[in-house]
């Protein structure tokens, strides 16, 4: 198949460019480097020390004799270069990961909220927009997330993205109906996730365009199969306030010896995926499109849910480390519930990776052996999302 | 009250302003003037007089006595300076109409689309985004559309907002819950105000900003109690395929000698509210804010509802044309119910103008007495929603 990565030289995108073209597809990769760009900005740096692209994929050529072909632009701005690029490889998908991913980066100023918002919905929309205008048959791939469901469990398994409900009519019968889960989010990062549903669902209902739409745990791990085949090939780790996920967080404290910062009561129930079962989910849902004329395809990629605070144990038990309870920059309730179905995934054949299977490999093998990178300072989020939580920080 | 509003040379935008400087508030117009650039884009022109912005704003001092500032900006765009208005200005309230509003331009073309999401979802970004950084305790007013209600009806009237819903636990209970009601918008316009409403949830329910959202039915009428003062003051009249409502193009045909084109079988049940009713129920939501630390305060903001065909039959009835059903350029079902709840507005005082007392008036005041300024060739609707639309007109 010819498909095209939105976003293929970040931390999901690589990976999955790399496992896509192992398996003999025709890749082009699409990225405006923005998120080496932030990098910059937040004086930070992946713990691993990742290539530049170009060096990426001339070890790929090198190991797999297997070319991807780049393509710098800006999904959301420069949309005739993106139309003409679909036009000219008349790809079978496109997986978009062109979104800026951080919750507490989008929450940092309005400058960050409005960055998020521009550069999220201009490029879904565009891609959207392209895809119609082509005329080509694609089908889109997009990278939603679990925090979409910002409700919560509510006493039920989330089901994959449409809820049944009962609605009673005005002269009292109740009637079935089947909707887009409630939206919720709690960030401007997430908030643009079910913003993006609201595309998919208007492009999909008007021009039948195809979609699946991944609503993504928090992904942890950092190689992949291909990524460990050479070190040119080594998948990012963030670690920072911003883009670190609590985990890597958690992962980074214990290799420097410093306490765990759980925020608030760490009540927060999250769901995770390995990094691995994130390109094995992306290939079977490209493997597994919807009809033509069908609705849009929600999955929930996640494979685990964990309260953070049992996360901080596990660590400290598997490290030795401590753990401190600090005031939690996020508003937020202090403990949920959540409950969440990925029977698809598994009947398409994922076999997942579990914490407690692959987290001392994260600590010995990444956290561990590159600690002498990582600025410390850079690991505690200051990020508050509203002038109480930052007054409490 | 100190008020700022957005969009305020527009067609609802003027009336609005007028209205509420009349009342004795200190308005700020903030526009960019994009509507009018619109019309030199495609060609057209209002069928009534609009004077330039400035000479508006000179008549009406002549006229009440009262001042009215205005600033051009771009909101969405020239954030520092919508944000510097806000901590000079500190409103009371802001009423924000500061988006492209024609469901037909929205679907012109890729680029009509990328310019409406982009115009629409930073402008209400920004305006959340200004107010959360103000710290000014503002109450926004926002103009929705009762488009986020694309489902229609199911057997019920419309809430105002918010649905009551049944959901099933695991454990095979009814909970009951109430939710925004699921959007399923009908063009991009009307996506982009499904979107805008999760902008509103989400900046409520995080930074506790006051919002009140009016999901408003199709405008009609064009003069107000203050417009009517001085030809100088004039409003907007629409009459093109894009920006002319279905009411007005009727109007517009009648008056010239035209069949009125019906789209489709004219089963259309769409809803509708006068011009002057419109800047009354502004006046009632911003003399009526929803308390602090409450959520979102959405209303429906229409009197009545009419098939398109009736509407039709209407005003063919009052003028002697004669119908023409012709093919529907809009991806959408060829007949839907609708039936609204507008109860808060009622109990507020509002006493709706309906179309069967006030179409005539239309018809000799504007439609008729401007008829020499009408270009016929624009009446016709030639927005397709998709290829398939486009291929049968």
């Amino acid at each position: 198949m010819r498909i095209i990565v939105l976003g293929g030289d970040g931390f999901c995108g690589w990976p999955t460019a790399l496992h896509l073209s192992k398996l003999g597809h025709e890749i082009t990769i699409v990225d405006n480097l923005s998120r080496r760009k932030i990098d910059i900005e937040l004086e930070v740096d992946s713990l691993t020390p990742i290539r530049p692209l170009s060096e990426r994929i001339g070890a790929w050529k090198d190991i797999s004799g297997r070319d991807i072909r780049v393509e710098t632009l800006t999904v959301g701005e420069d949309y005739d270069r993106l139309l003409g690029l679909i036009r000219e490889t008349v790809p079978d998908a496109i997986v978009h990961f062109a979104e800026q991913r951080a919750a507490p980066y989008s929450m940092k100023s309005s400058g960050h909220k409005r960055y998020t918002v521009r550069n999220n919905l201009m490029a879904t929309n565009d891609v959207c927009a392209a895809i119609v205008e082509s005329g080509i048959d694609v089908h889109l791939v997009h990278l939603g997330t679990m925090g979409v469901y910002g409700y919560g469990s509510a006493g039920m398994r989330i089901p994959e993205g449409y809820l049944p409900i009962k609605l009673e009519t005005d002269d009292g019968n109740l009637i079935d109906q089947e909707i887009l889960y409630p939206a919720n989010p709690g960030s401007i990062y997430h908030m643009t996730k079910t913003q993006d549903q609201l595309f998919f669902h208007f492009y999909n209902k008007n021009d039948q365009i195809k979609v699946t739409d991944l609503h993504q745990g928090i992904v942890w791990g950092t190689q992949t199969a291909e990524t460990r085949l050479d070190e040119r090939l080594i998948n990012r780790f963030d670690y920072d306030g911003d883009y670190g996920t609590v985990l890597n967080r958690f992962l980074m404290q214990a290799a420097v010896g410093f306490p765990l910062t759980v925020h608030g009561t760490g009540g927060q129930t999250r769901a995770f995926i390995n990094i691995q079962d994130t390109v094995r989910c992306i290939q079977l849902a490209i493997d597994n499109p919807p009809q033509t004329g069908g609705r849009v395809n929600i999955l929930n990629q996640m494979t685990e849910t964990h309260r953070v605070r049992d996360l901080a144990e596990m660590i400290a038990e598997l490290t030795g480390a401590t753990i401190d309870y600090v005031a939690n920059p996020r508003q937020e309730a202090d403990e949920n519930d959540l409950h969440v179905a990925n029977d698809r995934f598994l009947a398409m054949g994922l076999e997942p990776i579990t914490l407690e299977g692959g987290l001392l490999n994260e600590v010995t093998e990444i956290a561990r052996h590159y600690a002498d990178r990582c600025d410390r300072a850079k690991i505690p989020c200051r990020s508050a999302w509203n002038k109480t939580r930052a007054a409490a920080l």
